[in-house]
């Protein structure tokens, strides 16, 4: 293995590999490192030994950005699915993806800081940027994302109303608040200020309307707080549940197609089981099944090899088996422990899922049920040979 | 063009048109200049050059209004709509309308100040009407309409145990803290006004109860507004499922009769596909596929033009057809750029849906499939011819 | 009609009649006219001038109420419901219903007091049992415990956490504030409120926590107030859906059944359609359709009498009959006013439901559509004779 | 019943039998007393009457727990699962259990407090522990647990955002505020303190920003805060729906499995009729139904008994029975009193889905309406003999 693609491998480390877990949380934490560091900084006084400490943290992390953001571009040609475009197609590529344009401001923050001239103090203030770099991180944005984007036309409607209301509530709160002793609502955008932090429900205090008018007016804008608030709340949890539903169905799709149980049936029987499956990663190591507990699903191999640790000897499973069946059929407790050896990627049948399917498609139960009957004998056979 | 008409077009700009974005949104930028002038007034001493400057901008925008009110009267007999009802009948139609209440409310918001004695000023604040203008913009708010109208009974239950709450836990307060040091519970319209701000969770905290019982009915007061707030969320959220269900299935409904390739199929199997199809108004010059990214969905063209970048010359697609299937049958990236090049309304297939399809109507997507076998070994020919 | 049931027919207006609505709403008029003055009695010194007037009002309406309660009971043999029962099981049935329990209490609120000892000022507070005359009304509330009970025990867990977390905060935030120099957190009891304050996100202000680990103690039970109150806004939120569906399946089905159009019908095909409608009341006077609109919905007469203002004499529409169809069949606007002349029962069927009733019922829409056809030709022979 | 057997029967009362209620919440009560009393006392000067009082009553409860754990321990093999297990075996189980952790941890708490050298008053705030008792008992914790379970990908992403927006907040803020005069945002730590209060919208108003640019910030943490809720609220809400389906699935197909009536169907069949009926635990001495009442349910019993109190002497039901059926089949109000004599689980079945179920299921409704003619009949015998 070249330099180059062992630095690679160190920075994308497989899954389910020695020591994959610290290094793909390793950049988050030094990232963590030098926020808190930054942060706690803005507290002390400049020049003291623990400001110099703490700057020296953030620097020594911002070292290590630009570090990871010059390997990353030298190392990009070892990504796998850039073998085909040559060296310099495979930098551009990284170079103008999400997590490239990331890394580039996280290596940026600090030299535009100095180049605009700020005090070292600023400067690293603009590190808060490095902040992106958890959002990176997080699968589910996507999901939020299709989200806002489907409930858009709805959410836009609400922010309108929301705005409309806000403006009419200062001008009004001007009108009636502006002659009170307080004094606080000396104009419009001064109003504006109570108006947010009121329908937001928020309250500060800061700003308390004096009059009968003023209040009856406070009490309108509250509630309608409110209700702005549950409209948004309703219309977000509707496009949450089809985009969860939609998501669920074509990942669980992809995985039923690779197993060879369920390659025999036509695209209706598919359409129908697919809804029943969900999908699930596991790391090596993992125990799914415990041996004496109670179960309540069973588990199809996609990819990956999973151990059943049987009394002589244990045997290995691989994509396209399955187990845990018998707790299903039987309802007695789990008989073997299952451990997970290479990561896998399994299919879950839960038991009232499993009995809906029962219902709808015997053949494939019989199938199972067959396969567990065979297991139980040689189970009982090992026990009482 | 007669001047007239040319007025009504400068109005009412086509979707698509070059310019026409520009031109829609013009009044609100000049109405957003206006509230803008009239609340950052408020802030300047009266008389200044600041307050001059600005109310010379509320007073110009006030101009825009009454020549866009003038204009829309004297054009309106233009509107497509119209042609059959007469001149007068098409005028009288503008001004019954509710866009036509809300252009004459702008326009007559500051005289009604002036006739009724306001200063400047002070009549200045009546252009807050104004920003109805932006309620009338948003398509939502019809949904949002309909949405309140079905939660209507059960909001109204909520909204009556909103309103007791809030006079016994007043009353309450009133007699546990009258007595108090502080002395803010003074009376029960006092106490009301702790118990909204409470009842909202706002919690100004311009009025806190000091006496332990007091404490108690607050804690009760806080938990039952956070309860009623859940109550109102779930309410709306239910209700706003329903309608959007009930409104997608009918935008759907009347496109899918408008494309060929669905007009063989019975009502049932329409309904059922109704369902999963799901409709988008589309820009000129939008890129709706672009080759080589990963594409999930494909589309029908119900109305407009667009055009697939084939190497030797373009393909004009036209009402009817469809394209993007490829990479939903061979899960291969989209071979083709798709350009829009008259507004279109398109019928989007997406990929969990074109499955579920193929599992419902195999014959449908026969002959999308054979579609695209023919596709894919033309454009192989211009390949490797 | 004896004077009797002349008082009961006043107490118990039809709907519909004459002046119904404003003998229904007149109770709850004079019980707010009551509470107001209560209310605004404890902002005026006592002795006043103001003070006398309102104590007359409470008075007033105090007596109000003691009559409508003598004359309910000597009325309740008039009920319909009752004539069976005897005069005495009438009286004693009203007097044990919910109805007659807060009946009694209001009249006794008072006299309650003034036995107590209370100076009168005070007694009129307990006046603000009233408030519950207006929770009688809510036709809604049955619907609130329903979806209050059907979501008890997930409920019941989420308070459980609550209490929890407030009692873990309170030790917490008096272990890490009571040495602050603010010295607010004196005892647990004081950090109680603090806590709760806190976790409902009401946030007054009057105690904040000083210490670093108090303020992240307080970030902890802010975002577990959040998390709380999202769990118990889904849970009240399923349960209500799953409750309203329940409902008006029922209500529909009772009104189903008692129209001749669909009495042909098998259970099977009942159990369909009734997902389809929705019942709706409508007040004698409503113009349901208005000739030359847009109409989006049908309707069949399950009780009371409406009239459609054809062109030479209207024609009368009993129950059983059905109008609106055009519009669906057609697309047109409706042909004629539809006005209710006796309080009806409708029942609705949205243009999106006939479509779907269309496609799974075909022979039904048939029958509807023969009849539109009918009825266009005859208004056709109307107009162009 | 040996003196352990008796021991065990005392804390583990059975459902149903005499005093069990008292026995059963009777822990609770002592847990709540010694809570209290170590809550009070923290407000007491040390050593004054009411301390000493206070300080003994917590002691006292610690000794009750102490003695549960020492008597849970030594009657554990008397456990009916853990018969098979030996003593140890039982006792291991029980001291590994979640309830085992709990009670041990409830023992320990003052304890630890006084090994570690704290005074008394210091030491039993350590009793705070015992709160974790009340979850425990809460049956409906499972279910919150696997609701978050399921949710737990998107709400990793919604608090991965909740805390960059407060990391951009809090630095923003810090760089627009440091400052004002008022000079509460003198460092980040500062300016996160507000940005916490300020995004749960739980707004103390101890630090409030000053600047135009900070308010104009505060009100999009507001707004933010709102957004992310609502998020929150949903991916709740639709977790909760997809768990108690699964629950309920479950939980019933174990009932229906057991009732005779059902045995005859097919898997397709029950998977059917599983959705349409729920389960319910009824305690001895309930009445389900009263006679005159309206109906609208009708029973399967599962196990347990009940009696209906026919006229000349009442009638014993046992598992299989069903009951309430005439109030379904004939509209009529209930025509027996029926009272659980022994402890119950009920399958009801809802008017609404009785009429689904008669609609798909003829077969089963018509044995329950010949059962319900055969006992109108044999009843009007009874009347009219």
């Amino acid at each position: 293995m070249s330099a180059r693609a062992a630095i690679y491998r160190l920075m994308h480390p497989r899954v389910g590999a020695r020591g994959s877990r610290l290094l793909a949380v390793l950049p988050e934490l030094i990232c963590t490192a030098g926020l808190l560091a930054m942060i706690v900084d803005t507290g002390t006084p400049a020049g003291s030994r623990a400001d110099l400490v703490l700057s020296g943290i953030v620097m020594a992390v911002w070292g290590f950005f630009v570090a990871v953001y010059a390997l990353r571009i030298w190392s990009a040609p070892e990504a796998p699915a850039q073998h085909a475009t040559g060296a310099a197609g495979a930098r551009r590529a990284y170079m103008l993806s999400a997590r490239g344009w990331i890394d580039l401001m996280a290596a940026l923050a600090l030299p535009v800081g100095w180049l605009t001239g700020l005090p070292q103090r600023d400067a690293q203030l603009l590190a808060i940027v490095w902040s992106l770099k958890y959002i990176r991180r997080s699968g589910g944005l996507t999901l939020l994302w299709r989200v806002l984007k489907r409930a858009f036309p709805a959410l836009v409607s609400v922010v309108t109303v929301f705005f409309v209301i806000l403006l009419i509530a200062a001008t009004l709160a001007y009108v009636f608040e502006r002659e009170a002793p307080a004094g606080a609502f000396a104009s419009i955008p001064h109003a504006l200020w109570w108006a947010i932090v009121t329908l937001s429900t928020t309250g500060y205090g800061d700003m308390v309307p004096a009059t009968t008018s003023g209040r009856l007016l406070a009490a309108w804008v509250m509630v309608s707080g409110i209700v702005i608030f549950a409209l948004w709340a309703g219309i977000v949890a509707n496009a949450f549940a089809e985009e969860l539903r939609r998501r669920d169905f074509l990942k669980t799709w992809d995985l039923v197609a690779k197993v060879p149980f369920f390659q025999t049936l036509g695209a209706a029987a598919i359409a129908d089981i697919v809804r029943l499956l969900h999908a699930r990663d596991v790391a090596a190591g993992t125990v799914v099944i415990r041996e004496g507990q109670a179960g309540d699903s069973m588990y199809f191999i996609v990819s990956g090899e999973a151990r059943a640790m049987l009394a002589p000897e244990p045997v290995t499973l691989r994509p396209g088996a399955f187990f845990g069946e018998m707790a299903l059929l039987f309802g007695t407790p789990r008989s073997t422990t299952i451990v997970i050896t290479q990561p896998c990627v399994l299919l879950v049948l839960d038991v009232a899922d499993f009995r809906v399917l029962a219902a709808r498609r015997p053949e494939l139960i019989n199938v199972i049920e067959a396969e567990g009957r065979r297991r139980r004998e040689a189970n009982a056979a090992l026990v009482h040979p």
